[in-house]
């Protein structure tokens, strides 16, 4: 009989968004007419339409895919085609990170690579990763068995995660713009951690899938555009949140041709070969007229289109963050994210005010604890509504929370 | 430092399409004249365009996410839109398959599905592969460390290997019709298979990629048209061979429902929920206009369409078939599968037969060998090619061998 792979046993069921949906219904149950009054703050996905050029190149693909002259098998490289290659490096460039388009892998998403990048490295290396954290980190190396510790992103770091010289890490997850808590690391400190890796000889995997919502000067985009940080870095990057492509799917990563690590028998192993050889036999490739749309993406139209939504989000984000403002409620991000990390108010626990939010005004948002443990008292508001939707939310809460 | 993966550094280096390519540019570098002369019958690739009714899918998918109220972002289940595992279901049905829509899981094709299941699954389980094999198999469980045996598909059992009851197995893969050596499993031979199965307590991981090749009555296009297969299979497709989806990415895996493991603690751990949280993890699903094309590719006028493409590289196939008739050359496939396998006449290697056809007739076809031990004196030629030059192609391998 085949064993099965025991570490997925030992994974916690995570129930977050289960009971979410499980206590919206029961409320739905007992209060039948307060079903279309319901906001939903809560899960992080977009909800505004693809941009029109996007669109096109998409429809161009397939109709280039029904011409026997257009049509396009198999992708020679398996690495994604050069038109997109190309236009992510010369976005890459536009802001100053130091990127080639053969550094570049087209992928499905951030969270496929954020997954199976870890199948490259032995189940036997130590993972830091931040708490509260996206839980695609933690799921994914517990699922090979590996030792997973924790830095602390709290109120105390504004939760921002600091390296600590007295815990040694093999791989590092950083995420910034941070899912959840909205925070961001200025140059200094993703400095702090580049030099950790490199006295550590870790690897820093750096997922920068919320980096469209940068808006203020001096933050990152990108983690090359920090010093050391080819020494020691991989970046995932989405164009689920930047562009609309939750159902698209399309994402990138970054591996500097020039990183690698030593093997137990001392020779120097290139770690983008080696994730070459993973993705040859356990990956397909994007879709040809996907590819083209997300070319699209980073055409001057399509800057201009997508920037009219993540604007759209950012104005939302804005208004949720007046509001806490005005109530006196602790918040980070909704300036550099699409994410409010909230403070619950009066003390109360994720999913105390989960409930009450709930009951009280109909809004929907996401309990921190889902997280972890730096989660539990914290709220998770998301500003990818609608805007009337967001608006209305907003006055809802004021009248309950503003006394 | 982090620990590499070692597992990959143990993998043999796949140098087989590296190498054609490599006497291929050899070639043209001593016979720069020849360059266009040379046909290609190598990589498994199709050449048809993408059916017209799939086009506009796609299209009309892409126009929806244009649109605010047709805009879809995550996908509620992660296992695909219910409008195609639906159509799938039916097709199913429409051979006699025993399969639920709800056992489907929609993917981006069978390779990375055949390299990703096995995460599911100990480390220390036995993997019996026929030999030759696709190379993805070995591969991805090389890549974990697992032990791999092989059965032999060999000129004795018509290349359809037998279950040897003396040794054991947990996993084991089996692909019908099957790439290398287009050879086919009757009822008969797959109920062996199962009845292995079931003995050993291990499960069958069936490729079906190539099953609307099938064009004789009686041969399975899926292993749950066998008896007992629910207790023991999984299967994997794919729309890249039936529908010229190796651009477009798309594929699907059944489960059965009932399907389940004992664990090292005595409790039932049932497969596909296991499946679903390795995918949860680790997977995007796939993107919605290319879900909405693989949905018409099972409408009725989809399946019209699929089947003149399907029609052509059949009718590929008997020409190049029944030029091995005329020379006499012995061969697998042709009938039921868009692969010819033959034996390399007088006695020559793979290589060696290579290098004869590419220099003295200018085709280029793929050394058995690539495929494992059993594929020594054997070669691959595919029919996915233009008719003209399938046609040429067997003109002068006849001029060159028929003596």
């Amino acid at each position: 009989m085949p064993k099965i792979n025991e570490n997925y046993l030992k994974l916690e069921k995570n129930y977050l968004f289960i009971n979410i949906a499980k206590k919206i219904n029961e409320y739905i149950a007992e209060n039948p007419d307060k079903k279309s009054n319901i906001i939903r703050m809560g899960i992080g996905d977009v909800t505004l339409p693809i941009a029109p050029c996007v669109v096109e190149a998409v429809k161009k693909g397939a109709e280039e895919m029904g011409v026997k002259e257009t049509f396009k098998g198999y992708e020679d490289s398996g690495t994604g085609y050069d038109f997109l290659k190309e236009a992510i490096a010369g976005y890459y460039k536009s802001f100053g990170a130091d990127v080639r388009a053969d550094e570049i892998r087209i992928s499905d998403g951030a969270k496929s690579d954020c997954g199976n990048i870890v199948d490259i490295f032995g189940d036997d290396n130590v993972v830091l990763i931040t708490d509260p954290a996206y839980p695609v980190y933690v799921d994914s190396n517990l699922m090979n068995g590996r030792k997973v510790i924790y830095a602390d992103s709290s109120e105390e770091n504004g939760f921002c995660a600091v390296p600590d010289y007295n815990v040694h890490a093999d791989l590092i997850y950083l995420c910034s713009p941070n899912n959840p808590t909205g925070s961001v690391f200025n140059e200094e400190q993703l400095k702090a951690w580049i030099d950790y890796a490199i006295t550590n000889k870790a690897i820093i995997i750096y997922d920068a899938a919320y980096e469209a919502f940068i808006t203020e000067p001096g933050i990152p985009r990108s983690i090359f555009q920090v010093e050391g940080a080819r020494q020691c870095a991989i970046e995932i990057c989405s164009l689920s949140k930047t562009a609309g492509f939750t159902g698209m799917r399309c994402g990138y990563t970054v591996i500097p041709n020039e990183l690698e690590v030593e093997a137990s028998d001392g020779t120097m192993v290139n770690i983008s070969q080696l994730w070459g050889r993973r993705q040859g036999s356990k990956f397909n490739g994007v879709s040809y007229p996907i590819q083209c749309g997300a070319a699209a993406v980073f055409s001057k139209e399509g800057r201009e289109q997508i920037k009219v939504n993540l604007d759209y989000y950012k104005e939302n984000a804005r208004i949720i963050a007046g509001t806490m403002d005005k109530i006196g409620i602790q918040y980070t991000g909704g300036i550099n994210s699409p994410y409010i990390w909230l403070k619950c108010p009066n003390n109360m626990g994720s999913w105390e005010f989960f409930d009450y939010l709930l009951h009280e005004a109909n809004v929907v948002g996401t309990p921190g604890e889902g997280f972890g443990k730096n989660g539990k008292g914290y709220f998770r508001l998301t500003s990818f509504g609608d805007r009337d939707a967001t608006i209305e939310a907003m006055a809802r809460i004021e009248k309950l929370l503003l006394k």
